[in-house]
């Protein structure tokens, strides 16, 4: 049984980011633990996940929630093991995943979007991932606002990110062709040969319109979009007409300061011309629905035998290396950091 | 009875603009008219519409049609009467209306999207505005792809357009505030005054966006776009989570000598964090269901007591300055050219 200790490391906002998020934007502090108040659980968190979504976190101008400000605990999902406890809904031993912050020690009252692990379906950690929200956003997303026929053909930027690589499985399980969209002829092999999609391109890629044609013969029905910026602009010349493109992320513009310097091609004609269906999707206002996108991914996993690549960093002092090397796209599969008690082998 | 002459004149196209069009892109010439073959008729045309459409058949580049080439008699819907007949289908004295281009006399075999007109609906131009194309765009761009709500805000850019009078006709029968957007102050009263509208917003105003915020104070629902470009944008800032915006029209970049030269902010962000649906759509694609569209439109016009206003420029020869009129703006209500045998009163 672990003893609590006085305080927690944690890794806290030092300043706001003026263009691309880096390791110096954030610290490793140390915050007092305060006693357990009714109702309240003390966590210690073995995984922390990092997502695109921070970036706007750390934007100054406003988004679809609040930001982070200098002084605060980076905000973070993540999943421990409940090592005492107030509550009556959360016993000692649980594992549990919530919007906790990147630090070591949590305290919580159940109301940082907490729920309890199902160990059954596969390790712990995989609540951050493929059976959280990574699969909730591939899943609905792809499903509710893509909405692909069987023999379409489905393209999805940051193919090989923890969403991307979903997005294909969940399109390949409903008879789609699918297309990764990724950031090197390393993940293009990786795509094709490892994580089962059809065709592959690379973005960088000096002839990618051409790539992109041989990729999707029959043009592109549904373009799952994590990226954004110039790569928008090239899939949008592949879409057929009634296509629906899903605006996911936009990860391509994370270098930018402000979204007002995001300037590009209008696609008021493509969208016109094709009648095309631009839509834009947070996953969290499915969040009640989590169960059905969990069963269909157990399902997938449990057909195709393997659960999805994951990439791990180690240590709460390397949390922000992992948010700017995703962000950067260096990982394949879900960027996870292990900052738990044990090393995992 | 008319007696047909050996040729019709016609507005033929001299030049494809580079930038704006103008009265100089087009020629008045005479074209020979042949004899009838079996099954075709001849019309004596009364009416042209200009619409914007037009400008992207006089670009060069590829769109969802075939466009125009130097040395065609321009194309334009028309209305006109049925004066001899080969078919069986029409017959003399048959008003009718289809696509057969800037002429006063054509010969057609049916095949140009020709119907005839029901005279109970009103005058016979009508089937070139309320009952014809512009009726069909606004009924069912606002229903189908708008889908508005009893309570919801719709704007409307190019509001006292033929199109944008209607959405806001349709918009306030279902219960909707309406907001057109115009581009003088002089439209921004007929916009309120005769034309119904609950607010009207100058897009010229040095304050557009404090008059968007005044005209629209609990924000835009549906936004039907008729304009895009800048105006876009502003508008963006004021959609509500879950709106949606119908892609009609981009008559604010009719300047431009090709799409790519279309660049602005991209939406990505505003679209991914109020979760907002963007799409395009095109009336022709709804025309096998235009009855439901007449029928709702008849309702509209029967309580309402009056038909939406008429903009009528007179003779064939002034048809290319009735189209430029139009795309500068300068009509309230439906663009019509007038080229009937006799002057209407």
């Amino acid at each position: 049984m672990l003893v609590p200790p006085e305080a927690s490391r944690c890794i806290v906002v030092t300043s706001l980011p003026c263009g691309p998020i880096n390791e110096a934007n954030f610290n490793l502090e140390m915050r007092a633990l305060r006693p357990l108040e009714p109702g309240e659980f003390l966590v210690r968190l073995h995984w922390l996940s990092v997502d695109p979504f921070m970036v706007s976190r750390l934007r100054a101008e406003a988004n679809y929630t609040a930001g982070v400000s200098v002084g605060d605990v980076m905000q973070a999902y993540g999943v421990g093991r409940v090592e005492a406890t107030n509550s009556s809904q959360y016993a000692h031993g649980d594992f549990v995943t919530g919007f906790f912050g990147m630090r070591e020690w949590a305290i919580d009252n159940g109301e940082s979007q907490v729920r309890k692990i199902d160990p059954a379906l596969g390790p712990v950690q995989t609540a951050l991932g493929v059976f959280g929200l990574a699969g909730i956003t591939a899943y609905f997303g792809l499903m509710e606002v893509g909405a692909p026929k069987r023999g379409e053909t489905v393209a999805v930027s940051a193919g090989v990110g923890s969403v991307g690589l979903l997005v294909g499985k969940i399109a390949a399980f409903h008879g789609c062709r699918t297309v990764a969209i990724v950031g090197s002829d390393e993940k293009v092999a990786a795509a094709v040969t490892t994580l089962g999609f059809d065709a592959a391109v690379n973005r960088r890629s000096a002839r990618l319109d051409l790539d992109l044609a041989q990729a999707c013969p029959d043009g592109v029905d549904v373009y799952f979009d994590n990226a954004g910026g110039d790569l928008y602009d090239s899939v949008l010349q592949h879409m057929n007409v009634g296509g629906r493109i899903i605006v996911c992320g936009r990860v391509a513009s994370a270098h930018l300061a402000e979204t007002k310097l995001d300037v590009g091609p209008r696609d008021a004609n493509a969208i016109l011309v094709k009648r095309l269906r631009k839509q834009g999707f947070l996953a969290t206002d499915y969040a009640s629905r989590a169960p059905e996108a969990i069963a269909t991914l157990a399902e997938i996993i449990r057909e195709g035998g393997t659960l999805p690549p994951e990439d791990v960093v180690d240590g709460i002092d390397q949390a922000p290396r992992a948010l700017v090397r995703m962000l950067r796209g260096d990982n394949i599969g879900k960027q996870l950091v292990y900052i738990g008690p044990e090393k995992v082998t």
